[in-house]
């Protein structure tokens, strides 16, 4: 799935930032992408963006319409149907990160066939895959893993794509989750994927590459957690990721929606080696994330200090202290750019 | 999906008996489910089964017409057409295990509307599944793993089941793949659901039942298929079994469709026990299934009795020598019925 830049931010008139959660993030990495936000009467997120409606945005240069809101429930409001047919009919694409599919509401559908606009369903594979092959391929690839769901592995993955691209790395975010493939305008809802092609679709993701160049890899779920191992170790096998980082949320006692503990961050060390080594022998971690925002400042280093200590890793928050360290573990272990 | 019985079994034109392998399965494991078979001029293929055409096998009572044939290349020859909308019009459903759906031949998709004849295609998950919990349910469950794809895992379910059943267990085999479905009328082909629902489709498969119900899981790839092991980590996940066994087959050097080397006996159960403890800690091996076909007599039983000695298990091939040490062991180890 290819999404066409810059991107208008469609809020609605959600009732808090949260609810607008995906635009937030692509600003957060793809500032220079958004040439603006559209919000509808009531709206209580702010982006930052300059607000703009669909003729100024189309002006600008919009070239897709990103619903970057969900409604509570999950469903797209009626109410939020006539600015979706406005911005197709004024040419531009429509992006969404809903369960529901855009095709599936006739007016949208009927827009987009007047106007040949594309109605990109992030979360739906556009594509079929063939299935995982398992040779090894040229390029190097990065994959980041988790204790748990939801401890922060696409904003991991994006802060080394960041740090690794200001070093001079040919560094490339890989999205394998909905609001990744919105940030990265690419990717694959890998979760999304019949189950026969998941290592198939992480193959077609990383492919054969130059030697120099580094896929970053988005990682999904935890080869622990009960629902969703199974998506993890089918994109753990068809990344061969030659390094992983380890993500973790140190305040989460059980896994997310599950009464399983959260995974050890020693344990997943371990398992992703013994696993991965299947389709990459040389796999190896290069470090640990954690999302220390819920600590206070010298309890978070003091918990950076002791998970680096505990495991011979630089541990690192990636919002909080970056991701140099890791970036410098790399290098020495790989070479520099 | 649920399949009305009984089954008249269609072999098409299939050049050789390979090509009509579904059939011959059906007929191994499932023979009182079938009234006849029906068959076009030039079929080299004979289960065995009476020959009958559509309104004969009709009037002995046949509730689904099953495809039970593939065409070199998966699609439905055209030639075939004539025979499926006959059978919907004397009131038959339509069973089929290709990749192509039979609603997309718009002449059975049309007669099938008519007729309010159900089109059963068992590649294609016909509902929606929740994600796994992982919360331990009451009942019974075995599972047949395996060192590669296509090492007998169906068969040796279906024979463990068999075996069960004559002892006077209350046992049930679980089809997770296309002809499993067709053999137990019912089941899910789990490499066809969507990743993030493998789990969540292999609990609903076998849910919170009487403690003495035994749900025999047929299963998928191998935790060590490059190509396969999500499915296969899922399928354990999902299943949670109290018991396993392992299927092998001892003439296979590398992977089927790879080139990574068959997995060994020792480390199929070491990391079954490994990864299936984390949804059922009491996980354990009751045996191994070997198809030593290819095999002199003499040369299978001496593999069987080394292959014993070496993992402490009984091994047994479930064609030549049945199930029974096997089904001895778990009455060992669980209780007679």
């Amino acid at each position: 799935m290819d999404i066409r830049t810059p991107y208008l931010l469609f809020l609605g008139d959600v009732p808090d930032a949260l609810a607008a959660k995906t635009a937030y993030g692509i600003v957060d990495w793809r500032r220079d992408w958004c040439v603006g936000q559209l919000r509808l009467p009531g709206c209580r997120a702010d982006t930052g963006l300059p607000d703009l409606d669909i003729a100024a945005a189309r002006q600008a240069g919009a070239e897709t319409f990103v619903i970057g809101a969900v409604n509570p429930g999950g469903v797209l409001p009626e109410h939020w149907i006539a600015s979706i047919v406005e911005a197709i009919e004024a040419g531009m694409d429509v992006a969404s990160g809903l369960h529901m599919r855009l095709r599936d509401i006739e007016a949208i559908r009927k827009a987009a066939e007047r106007h040949q606009a594309a109605l990109l369903d992030v979360r739906h594979a556009d594509r079929s895959f063939s299935v995982g092959k398992g040779v090894r391929r040229s390029g190097r690839r990065i994959l980041t893993v988790g204790t748990d769901c939801a401890v922060g592995k696409k904003y991991a993955a994006l802060a080394l794509e960041r740090e690794m691209t200001a070093r001079g790395y040919d560094a490339e975010f890989c999205a394998t989750g909905q609001t990744g493939v919105l940030i990265a305008g690419r990717g694959v809802a890998i979760d999304a994927v019949v189950a026969d092609f998941i290592s198939g679709a992480a193959e077609w993701l990383t492919p054969e590459a130059d030697p120099r160049h580094w896929f970053v890899v988005e990682g999904q779920g935890s080869l622990f957690h009960p629902s969703f191992a199974g998506v993890s170790l089918g994109l753990l096998h068809g990344a061969q990721p030659d390094a992983f980082v380890v993500c973790h949320e140190p305040t989460r006692r059980t896994m997310r929606n599950v009464s399983h503990p959260i995974a050890a961050i020693g344990d997943v060390i371990e398992e992703t080696v013994r696993l991965g080594r299947l389709t990459n022998p040389d796999i190896r971690p290069i470090g640990i994330a954690v999302n220390t925002s819920t600590l206070p400042a010298d309890a978070a280093d003091a918990l950076l200090a002791a998970t680096a200590a505990e495991h011979g890793l630089p541990a690192v928050d990636p919002i909080r202290t970056g991701m140099a360290p890791i970036v410098d573990r790399l290098a020495a272990l790989f070479g520099t750019p």
